[in-house]
């Protein structure tokens, strides 16, 4: 019998996936989960379950939480990357993560087909057909979900008919969670006028009391909090345990799908944006004006490529290339106040600080050049566009 | 008698200035005050009459407030412009401005000497010296105390000798305030570690309970609040006026100077801030993808080589072309709730949202393609990638 | 009977469409051909004879040169576009052009279906769907070689079947000739390794005496030859017809199609490249290095968002509106002279020339700055690194 | 004695500083010259005998050919840098690593004093001076000719007073030759409208028949001519010799100089556009469209950057590691002919060709996809501009 791998997450796109595959397409069914930090070994736990209740043939959890890390989130870490100055790609970043270990997998096991529940509208089944398409060319595609189009309550027929029970109730908002943000989708964020209310945010705000933290970077990588050296992967879940209650990193994303209409999503991403912002704060004081500056465009555009599935283009190991020699002197501490949904970056201290009062201090004293220089300076830095004026004014 | 124009703010510095151009220099004194939004009447009164006191031959108040926002703050709403993902441009936009009108004023009154009280440690000492050599080359430009290097009691010593009294004390901070936002700095802000306490910020916070304003566009600008069309100055200082005293839009900057070395800087800018963020909100609604893209690109050099002081060079004139053109569909409301120390953007309301659920709607339906189409899309989007893979893999 | 316009160009496969869309489909064939400059009377009557023997219900000829260039080539002179340093976007330009005007055709004449005769395997296909979707959405789009995938040999037979006679025939190379230069692709250029001979090219070599040109622009236009103010459509004209007989121009480019595969094409554009290194050689004494600059990044883009038929994202407004405001000081005359196989731009003339001995003269004299300001130059624009060294060092 | 190193030439300039140094100042010469591949033995040995001569404490050669290509050249070829897209760069490169070499030759020394003979109206200059702040700060910098501002006669007539004879005739033309080209300045060049005459060319015409070059680049270096495993300089050198005598990679180039002035130079560079251009087909063939658009924009950057001294920034390190990662798969052959005054590539082979008939042949065929698959991609490509003209058009 012909294997197919299917990305199973629970839910009931997926559940009538693993009925549909087996009974009408007759195949062997192999789900898997991909974790990239997202889930609880309990909701792990459920989620095999669920898939063996639907009768798979094997059930599978890949941790790519260390991957996810090292491959994606470390980039976009480096290049300070908030799309469209908002979004710190939550979702998108773990998608690629998820379909390149979901074709690794299905490669592993020899399937021939793969399946993932992806509908028509979304983002998603753009990044799974490419990424699959480029990595298993030979393992053929099923999306039973988007072919089909079945409404909600034809699914849960279906299922009913192959004797699975499943909640009719939908839920209010869609909620995807993974190490580098939540994203709540639903009612208010299908408008363009309104925003969640408080109770549609998944970490309600329970932490009020103003905190500081102090986040050690090493050549880029936050490898230390408060002075406990746990590594980046650690670092991101202590920071998002603690800042999230705070309420802090919640907004709204609107932006430009692959396909080309326009999208909104909520999200909370409390320790993404803390550590963005903090990392961004050591950057302007250890880079040069021009890396700083070229980081900005090609930090743009990796986000944006990344978002839209492109990860396995090799122009993402230039940028990565590139953004890795950036690193080299940005090292030291940043440290953070944390209040009721808002943070500040108090300050840095770094060994490799360009702000130093040994070669001058901004509009107090100059050290290291006299007011002559400046003036010869200023002559021949306005020189061309004098000439301009003469010529053309 | 030869004339010197005088750009005068009443600070000891400019008072010195003053004193040292008429008697030690033997020239006419003829002082000017550039306004662009940060002055009261009361405030330029003073200020007038504190030069009278000092003995110039005549003072002038120049009013670039409109000026101000139709050649440079326009721009800076159209590109969002925020220095280093955070720094309005507050002081920077507004001294070529004032260098501008000043060069403007010397020409007028035919002086042959201008003069400006810059040290030799900051930006404006580049931006009035460069921006007077390419407008009034013919006229020398003299700047006292970048040349002569006095400390502040030598400063005081001078006026007394010439029968001035000068307050000796220092204030603690110094502030700069404009329309589109006041700079705070000193103590802290000299160095790399520690942040601006509350008193240091000019605007206490008076204001606590949330509200939310209205704010409209119409290409880009901002016309009206809360339904008053009242054209975009007085939206701003309005907005400012009910934003601040929330103690929103405070923040502190570090960047490059145009001398190379860093500066640190704290700055409160509400209205400009909540106008920036509206109007990125209510462009990612209603421009394409590219769009976005390039005015970012463009935006961000635009701002930084006005807060070099080129504003005169002519790829200036071509980049106001290209923002000027991509506003024509930015128009609509954009709803912001306001809270103490922060704001949120609710939503927006445009006739050119490209958000309709007319052709789709994100993640939940595609009424205009099918999932063949996309299936065919990820095919050809990702064939190039996949070639590569298929070659080199 | 429901219509159907068909762009049409006298060859087999869209000649097959005739018979195939009126007989098999049962539509009134409206055939249109565009005329960008690339075809003569002679040729166009020959056409319009063939579409009447071909049974089609009316024949039109739309003459688009004006309006091409108008609307793209004075762009492509504006910015200068060589696609991968090379290519002139000869065809794709037009191609762009001549979708659009046939869009407008269907909709002047009411049809309900549009058809182009583009293979699965090329640009033309993409451009013509997409302008088609987007300008006339409501009209349904036939491309029956594409969906047929009929051998030649079973075009000509269904053409004989239905009383076509067809020259067997094939010739060994496709050419495609438009104002902006012609297209030359089969045999070698299907290969990584071979270029075309000598007998491939469309014009042979048959001026070898060296001659001067001299080229007037005026705000970026081409208006003069040789003094002669006859506008840019005929100054494109009449320098290919001058040109072209020298071999100027003749190159192979290998580049990216918009379906993710590397195509390869040769082309003769003697007229293009002329006008484009003579105009970038003007610019070189007009323009301020950022506008050089920013020309540059917004042209790659611009010829290559063209190329891939997305001329109507209003992103290509507003680069229109930039690259025109750079074009202001861009007027004088440029020398040229030709040579077999080559050219060679010998100078300019233009009052706006910011290369002039008035302020100093390169590497010999500085008459309006000091050697003192070099200095205090060279010490300023050199202190961030310097700073950075003495950090990192 | 202090000790003072002079970057000598030989010319009449830094002869003057020869004496001067010594004679007027005091100091103890020690005379330097760095070669970069433009000098012969019998050169190199002129002008030791001439700086001992001239009475200098040492004389040394810095042979510094081998690092230059691998800190520059290389990267100008990864890059495919031609400033303005007509010139390689050919002075600027050079400059760089001459001024670099002298810091380290002045440290390893332990001079108080460097001196270098520029004068006030070149980039030389802002280079030398700029370098020598960053890398040997401590170093007191002497410029006797832009100082001085002596004559030409003056000069002489003070070497004749201290018993040096200097041929008074001026050379018609200032030529620098080094391996990555010669360039040619005065009587034409310091004009907008004339080239330079046949005669002005250091290498004459010599070679008439046509002559094919197999070039072999491994990783995007040219390691191989005509089957020879050379290395990089020896190709450079030998392609050189070969290619010159044709006329070749003969231009003029206008362009910006750090100062802001523009600045006209004729230059002969057979090898370095040779390279280049065969370089940058190679690439056409085997990166990705992202690949060679980033690569294009960060190489026009770099090549700047170089040009205006700056090679210390370590952006500059960022953007070589960006370049050399995007050369793991530029390995193949290149074929060139060779002719009077131009060159041509006729094509490319290489085991990274993503132009292969496997998956497609442009306009021919297309295997792995399907007009379906182009159909549903057009769609979906041109979906938001699609949805751009619903809302506004």
């Amino acid at each position: 019998m012909d294997k197919v791998v299917l990305a199973f997450s629970g839910g009931l796109d997926t559940s009538f996936c693993c009925i549909y595959l087996s009974k009408d397409r007759g195949l062997e069914v192999h789900s898997v989960i991909v974790n990239t930090g997202g889930f609880s070994a309990d909701e792990l736990a459920q989620i095999e379950q669920r898939a063996y209740s639907l009768g798979v043939k094997s059930h599978a959890v890949v941790d790519e939480t260390q991957n996810y890390y090292d491959s994606s989130i470390k980039y976009l870490i480096f290049g300070n990357v908030l799309k469209n100055a908002t979004y710190p790609l939550s979702v998108s970043a773990e998608r690629v993560s998820q379909a390149t270990a979901i074709a690794n997998y299905a490669k592993k096991i020899g399937a021939q087909y793969v399946a993932h529940g992806s509908t028509g509208a979304g983002n998603d089944q753009v990044r799974f057909d490419m990424i699959f398409n480029i990595l298993i060319p030979e393992v053929e595609i099923i999306t039973p979900i988007r072919d089909l189009k079945l409404s909600r309550e034809e699914e849960i027929a279906y299922l009913q008919k192959h004797g699975v029970e499943f909640n009719a109730e939908k839920a209010k908002y869609s909620i995807n969670k993974g190490i580098w943000g939540t994203s709540v989708g639903g009612k208010e964020t299908l408008t363009s006028h309104d925003t969640l209310p408080e109770e549609a945010w998944p970490t309600p705000l329970t932490s009020t009391e103003p905190r500081r933290v102090t986040i050690e970077f090493e050549k880029g990588e936050p490898v230390a909090l408060d002075g406990n050296r746990i590594g980046p992967v650690k670092v991101i879940q202590e920071l998002q345990a603690i800042a999230q209650p705070y309420g802090i990193g919640r907004d709204i994303h609107v932006g430009d799908t692959i396909i080309g209409i326009k999208g909104r999503v909520g999200f909370e991403a409390a320790a993404p944006l803390i550590l963005i912002k903090a990392h961004h704060t050591l950057e302007k004081h250890t880079l040069t004006k021009w890396q700083l500056s070229w980081k900005d465009q090609l930090a743009a555009f990796y986000g944006n490529w990344m978002h839209e599935g492109q990860m396995h283009d090799p122009v993402m190991r230039d940028i990565e290339a590139f953004l890795q020699s950036t690193q080299q002197t940005v090292s030291g501490k940043v440290f953070v106040e944390l209040n009721p949904y808002r943070f500040t970056v108090i300050g840095i201290e770094s060994p490799h600080d360009l702000m130093s009062n040994k070669f001058g201090s901004y509009g107090e004293m100059n050290n290291t050049w006299t007011g002559e220089d400046v003036k010869g300076f200023s002559k021949i830095f306005g020189n061309q566009v004098s000439i301009w004026h003469k010529v053309n004014g």
